[in-house]
């Protein structure tokens, strides 16, 4: 059987993007039924393309990139050189942008196959969302989005098989911020107090655990976003990642400071604070966590801080590892749980990358199929 | 577009047959671009099936079997049978019977697709193991048996994507059996003593977690089983799940009685024995479960007694739920895990209509896809 082309474009070659790009040529050297044609890629300022879809080499698209790109072309232009190739597309977006995810309507009703990570698309209103699953009907194309929640874990896809086999989710519960399980894995051990918390806080940006302003992870909206999509894929019309309560750890004093140093700086004053909360739990026998969690029954969705067991799994995780439990009906009391570090280039490329060999796959079952569709496609 | 046929025969009516066929009717009613055609459904003195391969009501199969089936015919017959169909045909095995899987290559050779939770094809010789996988590939089938290790949880497909994206696995480790799981969280709980040994196998027996004759769960084999499909999916080319050492938890002394009855009953003799070993766990600081491991660098597998420290994820498991782990490069120190119930008809139904999906979104795809498969196939 002679190789069958599958056109590949890919927008960012950032900590996610460049991971992607090595497993990237590493998956084409190991696939044996297609090959993948790389061509498009760009990143913020610069795009490599010819007129006639001409392969770039994967091995050294990157340098390439650098030295050779030019100024990126306009949504729309992309759009049109990718519908008019001559044979299938997938576009990879590597970014977290917003505008490029508002768009993916537009590459879906064309016929052009998504994969990301980004969470925003999926995030944002409930008409984008709408938009968007509606277009790929349109267009005939699919949209993979696994590493949008959990990174490369089996989440969105798990998710999918409870639902698409007939089980009936009753609640998601779990740990959705790398951030968020490294300072109340600190700060809040099983046993005892991990330390001051504006300490913990610095130390995990020191570490390169947090944004760059720690309070785009302290303020909660990351794991709004993460839940929200869950909670759509489960069924629930969700308006957005703020139509649901979502506990915030900025201090209301330190909203308004200009910058994430300034923030740093005062937010020992608060300590006390938080103390109170972590020893409120321990009086309990509890330990403090920051979870979100979907009540499908009830349809309730929050994000903040809950109390645990010091056995549960949620108040054992380690390190900055992720943790999401399914509760359904045919799992019973105890839910399914997937554990492991839901951020980080090569897993979160690792979820991209297992996205497009589940599509590699298909069409290599596809061909093998084809007396299937040969005798049937044209009825 | 017009429904596309798919044709299904399913064998095997017990635990995880049943929930299959009312999970088959689910997805039946619920799929929008095929149709499923059950053309033969088969117990273990009856099968029902029509020259013509017309369609069984998938709602009343069971029944209908139960009062009009006739002796099923020889093995041979049925790959005859299946493979002169005029559409696609897959062969869901809800059987555990080795005559059965040891007839895998037959049909996968003749083009006839395998959906199986039987353990024993995979968990067989190696010789059998690469037969199964040199047929599927020779004949253009696939074999799907996700329910084989942790039954509906994503085990064998986060393995598979591990794998094919790159990763390097270096250890798995995991409590594979419902069983083994129930008796160990409760004779060994993270604190204390959960009583006499015994007294908890009989609880066991009594509750329906047991196999009829409880050795057969304490030999340690079902545990061996698995750990052999997933060190062979991993790459290792393991002779057999008694090729590695397999501790046993049947005294030398019980081995020769003649049933379960009298071997339960002989049980409390060796109460000290295991007390013992839980207290030199307990006096260390840990605790006892019953694991099977694999290391990937040492190529070393091993089944039987491990200790954990308290909050270990193996330690803290609760009922008789799984926990599978996968060490990897990209994971780094902490593992990827998943955890939840191995056993049961509906979850085990569950990993089989989830491989019955993927076929079926695959077919769909390759349906969108068809202009590429118009302009390369025939190339």
């Amino acid at each position: 059987m002679a190789p069958k082309q599958v056109n590949i474009a890919v927008i960012g070659t950032g900590g996610v993007g460049s991971c992607f790009l090595s497993q990237l040529a590493w998956l084409s050297k190991n696939l044996h039924s297609h090959s993948l044609n790389l061509c498009y890629i760009a990143m913020i300022d610069k795009a490599l393309y010819h007129p006639d879809y001409a392969a770039i080499d994967i091995d050294t698209a990157s340098p390439t990139l650098e030295a050779k790109g030019t100024s990126p072309p306009a949504i729309p232009t992309i759009v049109d050189y990718l519908a008019a190739a001559p044979h299938k597309v997938i576009l990879v977006d590597n970014t977290s942008a917003n505008s490029l995810a508002e768009a993916y309507p537009t590459f879906l009703r064309r016929g052009i196959t998504i994969i990301t990570p980004n969470k925003k698309a999926f995030s944002g209103s409930y008409e984008l969302w709408q938009d968007i699953f509606n277009s790929a009907v349109t267009g005939g194309s699919f949209v993979y989005h696994e590493s949008s929640v959990g990174a490369g874990m089996p989440i969105i896809s798990t998710l999918h098989d409870l639902i698409q086999t007939g089980d009936v989710i009753t609640r998601i519960e779990g740990v959705f911020s790398g951030t968020m399980s490294y300072l109340f894995n600190k700060f809040a051990p099983t046993s005892g107090s991990g330390g001051n918390w504006s300490d913990i806080v610095k130390e995990a940006k020191a570490l390169g655990f947090t944004e760059p302003d720690p309070r785009d992870d302290l303020n909660g909206l990351d794991v709004a976003r993460k839940l929200t999509i869950l909670g759509r894929l489960a069924g629930l019309p969700i308006e957005s990642p703020t139509s649901f309560p979502v506990e915030s750890l900025i201090p209301e004093g330190l909203n308004g400071l200009s910058n994430g140093d300034e923030f740093l700086h005062s937010l020992s004053d608060y300590d006390n604070m938080m103390e109170e909360k972590r020893s409120a739990a321990e009086k309990a026998g509890k330990v403090v966590r920051f979870v979100g969690s979907m009540d499908m029954v009830s349809k309730e969705a929050k994000v903040g801080l809950e109390w645990f067991d010091p056995t549960h799994p949620i108040a054992t995780l380690k390190g900055s590892d992720n943790i999401i439990s399914f509760y359904t009906k045919r799992y019973g009391a105890l839910p399914l749980t997937v554990r492991g570090a839901g951020a980080g280039g090569p897993v979160t490329a690792m979820g991209v990358t297992g996205d497009l060999l589940k599509i590699m796959k298909a069409l290599c079952m596809a061909l093998l199929y084809r007396w299937l569709l040969q005798s049937n496609i044209t009825k």
